[in-house]
């Protein structure tokens, strides 16, 4: 359990399964487990009690670079809680392989990447530079679940 | 052939290869199998003829949320058709891994997980809640091909 | 050498590594490689000197689809130099499975693919039918970093 106690040294807590509006049907798995490879499903930022987090709206508009930053690092977490409930212990992600990163914002933001690398930032301290090496997309997009600012989707490879 | 029974007991049927445009060039493979895995090039609804299927445009301004929900499972056909031209058999899709749902909608539309819906009602129900289960993203596009409503990608693991 | 060598022969050359403007962070890995499988993220068009090429803007706006057709190809050169340096021999990709390919495009964009056919035209050149084939989504994006017009990620199996 040497990441959940590295996540613990840092003071980070992971979100329960996240907690959606009513009416809300997810009929997919937020993780999809392969033989080595694990699937992880488009997650954004939650709260302590799994609901969706804000700040909610575009970044470049209503939400700046840095609250942006936040919320990718509220998605690793995201991302974390549900390979933590899937595989019982977050040392089996063996390597990180991809990170998709989407960013809600207007058509003339352009830092992206600048947004996203608060996920890889937070991989990187609890994996390392060899386990949590990850090839990467920051893009944009015209909307988001929920108005979400941030969602990020991943692959991982799993003992 | 559980699969192709299925779909004629649910009175559904598969569309042929996608017929384009004239001038449209699409060079590449709509299924590319390597090893036991298969990519799902991005596909949209099509036709009885095989042509690009309507309503277009966004989802949230010209187009419900109830025809997006419609359209999304008309991929699944189209996806269906084309792994089983690929592979000629459905039933050697043992498992769905990845579903990348891609709506064209406004820049305030937020459910597009109610659209992404009628993809993956339609492979849980064809296919089962173990070797239908995947992991998906829903998202917001600034703009699709052929000014589609709806484009989704997967990837799927074969026998 | 073989790839190198139609390189050369059609008076193409790779760019060096990104030279990014100053301030901006990519922690993350240019091409990511996992057994026999090759994760190459976002790529966008590079200059001589591996700073980002120009023109920059949105393709049905500021930028016709031919120059988004030229910078598609680029695209695919910057990949390709990522390749060249992660595996020493582009001949050691031994199967294209995946492009994703993104066009930062007005809302009423719709001709994706015609851009994107820049990168995929490339690749079938190069590496031909069987090898150069590779399952392919082409979509319009609210923004890109930078403020590039095209963005390709991709996915290769590798000896």
């Amino acid at each position: 359990m040497r990441i959940e106690n590295k996540l613990a040294e840092m003071g980070l807590t992971l979100p329960p399964p996240i907690k959606v509006p009513s009416g809300v049907k997810l009929p997919f798995s937020f993780v999809r487990v392969h033989g080595s490879i694990a699937y992880v499903s488009g997650h954004g930022p939650q709260q302590a009690d799994g609901s969706v987090a804000g700040p909610f709206g575009k970044v470049g508009a209503e939400i700046s670079v840095e609250q942006g930053y936040d919320l990718a690092k509220a998605v690793a977490l995201s991302m974390l809680g549900s390979l933590q409930r899937e595989l019982g212990d977050l040392d089996r992600v063996s390597a990180w392989l991809r990170l998709f990163g989407m960013v809600n914002c207007a058509p003339d933001f352009a830092q992206q990447p600048a947004v996203i690398n608060g996920c890889s930032d937070l991989i990187l301290a609890l994996y390392g530079a060899e386990a949590g090496a990850h090839a990467r997309s920051a893009v944009g997009m015209a909307s988001l679940p929920f108005n979400m600012a941030v969602e990020i989707e991943a692959t991982v490879a799993i003992d």
